[in-house]
This record gives structure tokens, C-alpha cells and sequence, in this order.
């Protein structure tokens, strides 16, 4: 049976830089501990894996916060770590404290028994993308994503989450060549992956890049960037007739958009500390650009968080045009309230839609 | 009695941009931890309070790098938070935990109770600041330091360390005019408390915006850099017939290094993320800048120090004119290996000195 065909391509539209009426949003974590539905559902499956790994709960955790809020994209509920799971590294997330993980990457045996996992271990990520396609019934696109090879692999080195990221960078500094070692299969690993999130219906992808602005200048285009652009350089990237726009979002990687958007993505994400209107000369207007309010922003109040809006929206400037999808700088934290979120997606609606009209009449 | 002069200017002459034989440097946190000479006079001290509060340990602590590496610069061993501590928020600080404040400042009524300390309360510092310079005899400039407005005022309110800001940010979005008396206390604070280092033998002073990379683009400059504005400007900058010159670093400050560079400082502080030859093309070499090996680089073993630190110089490039001062990009990790230090300071000795000798060669 053919997918319903697509209500709503503001997301896609703007990430291609093709025209607009309005800039689309959509928030990072946007399913997630903010909201109550998520706690219940996350209750009934016990826990964060339990969740995570079944397809109907990933599913309906993955359609609430459309329920409530007329975002302009769904990102599939699943959690980076799901490779290094499938990797065996006996991955646990327990409550409250992040994820542990039994058997770390830290020596040069534990590299030399590293492989790229087999996909079929990962099934239950693609069935759930199949199933959120199907029920979404083409409202509007579902993003897919992974975390960069950098990133998953400072937690298998690692272990756990970390301050300082003292296991890893001690290996790269000391045994670079069994760092690139682990940084290749993520990579494989990781392509693989997305491709078969856009095989079972992933309409964009994202790559979360969440520490790569811990590395050094220099070292984050060695360690980080490079193995970034190979899962998008190995991208077959179309689904049902229609481009598969990626996204790559480094936090803090401010200092290097313009290599960021050199490696083939069609999207830049930026955190709060970058404008926009600084960044769209960087990149002149090569990439769109996504974020960036400051997740703490929506515990300013209406008055705060419409200014905020503004401003960010303002910062980017142009619209109509498409380049810019709105969203958070990092995810939505656990402690806001909902009626945040209503006030932040009115007036990111509103507000790019009444400077949109402004924008034609004066064209006009 | 005259304070005996100083047998090495190269720190000072380098923050001001004058020509230097090599390129200077220092480690923040340089007295610390990662020495078991700092832990002995930690554990007699009896806590991390009671050695910042007796002028003979602090003195003490100060001096040890200083015994077993060859550092252009001695840092006054004190805290950001003695000034909280002075205006009786009740800061305590709890081995392994970092501090805590049993009177936070969060309420409209906190903020109004908020008063400058009286400066006598602080003597203890001052009194460091003048026993440190009898003890070390003129062998290195001695340099004082505080906190930001901002970052100070971070703790202030958070009560503790924090991931995300949540408590300030809040407060900086929903009640501004509050933020803006507390910074503005601080400022004043600040202001007068580095006013009485110099007074006490001060021949340099740091302001260190440890948070300030946290702020979103636009309220960094109004929350953090305003403040610290304030805090330059109203500095009496000279020492027995000497200019005081004043380094600022802001930890994540890359994107704003135009704005920091112009508040009137005479030097930048920027961490591993910044590329020097490009801080050096946006300041214009305006002023002097400071940095920025990542800590974590000690980590490598000899060659991966060499190399990296080479890398560093190589990127500030031109050498024997000054305006570069060596330093990590944050400061020095509690499990590094006093040997690690020992490559570091041998590296950037012989490096730079062997630079300007090839310089002069071919300029001469």
C-alpha cells in the first residue's frame, strides 16, 4: 500500500531553500520528559530501552507532542546509542544517571573485536519508522537520525557520560590510529543505518554531532568532521521521488560552520551562542540553517519567549525565501511546561507568517 | 622596603606586545591539585577554605609550580567566590562536590539585601598578594584575578554548579532588572577587589568568565561582557611605576573575540576551540591573546606534547614580538603528571627561542 502523500512540506521546503510561506519548526527532544503523556507511556514500558526498542510505543511517544502542538516535523523517537547496543557493548540506561555501559572500547583488543553491527539487530528502529509513517498519515515529514561516529564513540570509550572526556582524548592523543579505527566502523555503521531509516520512510535525516565541540581546532575536522562527511557522502539519499535533505548539528561547533556546511549536508544546526545573521554570511547562504533559541529561553514567560522568538527569527532576517527551520539550540529540557511550547510555535507561526505578508506586499 | 625587582618581564611585556626573547607562559590552575605537594598543604590547611583564607598556605601553594617549572608567571592561589563568601551568602565548599551556598540569591527581597562587601573582609587575599610578592623575590610577575560579574553571579544564584543555567537563565529572562542588580553589585564588587590585589602587589590581573560562553549571541554582550566592561574600566592600572595589564578569558567566548578584544583589556584568554591564527586576523592584534593547548593534550606522552604544543605557537606564527602568552585553554586537569608539565614547559621554551633565533637570523 502506497504512503499517504505528504499535507505538509513547509520542513522539507526550507531545508531545500525553496520558497515558503512561513518558517516550519520543530524542537529537539521535542518527544520527551516535558511531557506528561511521554512519562505515561515511558511507565507502561518500564523503561527507557523498553521504550525505545518497541515499535508501538516508540510510535505513539513519537506522535504525542503532534498532538498537541501543529510542529512542522516528527523525528523519530530512538536514542543514539542504539549502535553501540547493537555493537554488544551491553549499553544500560539506568534512571536518572544516564547510560552506563558494561564492556567500553579502551584497548587495542577491545578495537581489534569491533565490527559494525548487523542491521537486522536494529530492526525494531526501522519497523518503528515504518509504523510512525503509517500513522502519521502524511500530516507531516518524519525525520530519522543517528549521533555522529565522534559522538557515539566518546561514549563507548568512555563509557559513561563524562566532564572532561578524558578516555577518549587520551586515546586520540596517544593511539590516534586506534581512534580512527573505532571512528571508521561508527561511520560504516552509522550509513548504514540512516539508509535504512530512509529505505522504511525517513523523508530527512539528522546527524547529532552532540561533542564535537569538545575537540580542539584542528582536531574536531580530523576526529569529528571527517567521519561525518563519509555517513554523508555514503547517503542514498531519496525517498518515494524526493530528495532526503540531511542535517548535521554540531553543539558548539559555532567556530567551524563554514567546514560544517562544506561536507554535503543541506542543513547547518546551530546553538544559541551563533546569530544567524553572522552564520548566513559564513555559509553565504550555501546550506539552510537550523535552530537556535536557547532551550532556557521558555522559562521567561509569553512576554520573554515571544521577544526571544523575534529575535531569532529577526537574526536570520530574509524569510519567505526558505533557509531557516526554527527550532531550540539543544533539546527541550525535562522541566518545561507545555504551555511554553504552545506560546513558542504561535509565534514562530505567527510572526514569520506576518513578516512573510509584509514581504509580498512590499514585492508586490 | 621596596619589593625587590623583577629578574623576568617576558609575561608582561608579551600582554603588552612588546618584542620578547620567547613566548612566555603560565597554566591556569598551575597551584593545584595535580601536585602531591599541593595536597600535603591541602590536608594540613584542614580544607580547600582554610588554605585560601591563611595567607601562608595560599603563599605557600602559590609558589610550588614555581619550584619545579620554569613558568613566566605566578597566579595568586584563591577562589572566584571569596567574594560571595564576603557578602554572607554562605559559601561552603565540600570535598568532591564543589561549593554550595546555604543563602542563594533568588528572590526579589535576596537581591535587595545584596550589598558591596567591605573590602576588609577580604584582607586575607591582599595579604597573600603581599607575602606572595616578598616570597618570590622578583623571579616572576604575580597575577591576581577574580570572576566575572556573570560568573560569579552564576553561582550566586544557582546555589552550586548546574548542566544547564536553569535558575540564572530564568531569572535573566523573566526578572532582567534583578539579573542587572546583582551583576551590577558584582561589578563594583569586582572592581574594587582587584583595585586592592594591585594596591597589594598585583603586576597583572585576570578576569575569568568561566560561564559566560553559556549566554545566548546578543546577551552575552548585555548580561557578561557589560559587566566586565564595568570591572576593566574602572581599574587603576599601575604597580610600582608599571602598567597592570588586564587579560580576560571567557571560556566558549570564540564567537564574540571582536567584542571581548574591545572593552579595554590588553589581552584575550580563548580555549582549544579558537584557532589562533584566525583570533589574530579578527582582533586585528589588537590585543595580546592567551592560550590555548586543551588540557587533555598532557594526556598524549611526550611526542603527542611536543607536537601539539608546537602546533599552538605554530598557529599564533609570528614570534619575537610578542602578544602571545602560552597557556592551556582552561585550566590544568587534577590527574595530570607533573612530568606531562615538564615536556610542556621545556616545548614551548626551547620552541619559540629556537623560532626567534631562525626570525632574527633572517631578519638580521
Amino acid at each position: 500500500m502506497p504512503l499517504p502523500s505528504l499535507q505538509n512540506d513547509v520542513f522539507l521546503r526550507a531545508l531545500m531553500r525553496e520558497p515558503v510561506p512561513y518558517t516550519p519548526l520543530w524542537l529537539m527532544r521535542q518527544a520527551g520528559r516535558y511531557l506528561p503523556e511521554y512519562n505515561e507511556t515511558r511507565a507502561k514500558a518500564g523503561s527507557f530501552l523498553g521504550l525505545a526498542q518497541h515499535p508501538e510505543y516508540a510510535c505513539e511517544v513519537t506522535l504525542q507532542p503532534l498532538r498537541r502542538f501543529k510542529f512542522d516535523a516528527a523525528i523519530l523517537f530512538s536514542d543514539i546509542l542504539t549502535i553501540p547496543h547493537a555493537m554488544g557493548l551491553g549499553v544500560d540506561f539506568h534512571a536518572g544517571e544516564g547510560p552506563r555501559f558494561s564492556r567500553p572500547v579502551r584497548t587495542e583488543a577491545d578495537v581489534a573485536g569491533l565490527v559494525v553491527p548487523d542491521m537486522a539487530d536494529l530492526q525494531y528502529v526501522f519497523d518503528t519508522v515504518s509504523l510512525v509513517r503509517k500513522e502519521l498519515g502524511g500530516k507531516v515529514p518524519l525525520i530519522g537520525f543517528a549521533g555522529s561516529p565522534w559522538t557515539v564513540g566518546c561514549y563507548m570509550v568512555e563509557g559513561q557520560g563524562t566532564d572532561d572526556y578524558r578516555l577518549i582524548k587520551t586515546m586520540l592523543y596517544q593511539r590516534p590510529d586506534l581512534l580512527h579505527r573505532i571512528l571508521d566502523i561508527n561511520a560504516q555503521a552509522i550509513g548504514q543505518y540512516l539508509n535504512a531509516q530512509i529505505r522504511a520512510g525517513a523523508q530527512a535525516v539528522m546527524v547529532f554531532d552532540s561533542w564535537g565541540g569538545v575537540l580542539a581546532d584542528g582536531l574536531f575536522q580530523e576526529f569529528s568532521l571527517a567521519y561525518t562527511r563519509k555517513v554523508v557522502q555514503s547517503l542514498v539519499r531519496n525517498n518515494e521521488g524526493r530528495v532526503v535533505p540531511v542535517i548535521v548539528f554540531t553543539k558548539g561547533g559555532g567556530p567551524w560552520l563554514e567546514d560544517i556546511a562544506g561536507i554535503g549536508c543541506d542543513a547547518v544546526g546551530v546553538d544559541w551562542t551563533v546569530n544567524l545573521a553572522r552564520a548566513r554570511k559564513r555559509v553565504a547562504d550555501s546550506v539552510a540553517l537550523q535552530g537556535n533559541l536557547d532551550p532556557m529561553a521558555l522559562f521567561g514567560g509569553e512576554t520573554a519567549i515571544r521577544e526571544q522568538t523575534r529575535r531569532v527569527l529577526d537574526d536570520f532576517g530574509l524569510v519567505g525565501e526558505g533557509g531557516h527551520i526554527f527550532n531550540l539550540g539543544h533539546g527541550i529540557s525535562r522541566f518545561t511546561a507545555p504551555e511554553a511550547v504552545e506560546i513558542l510555535v504561535d509565534e514562530v507561526h505567527a510572526y514569520s507568517c506576518g513578516k512573510h505578508a509584509i514581504l509580498h506586499q512590499q514585492s508586490g
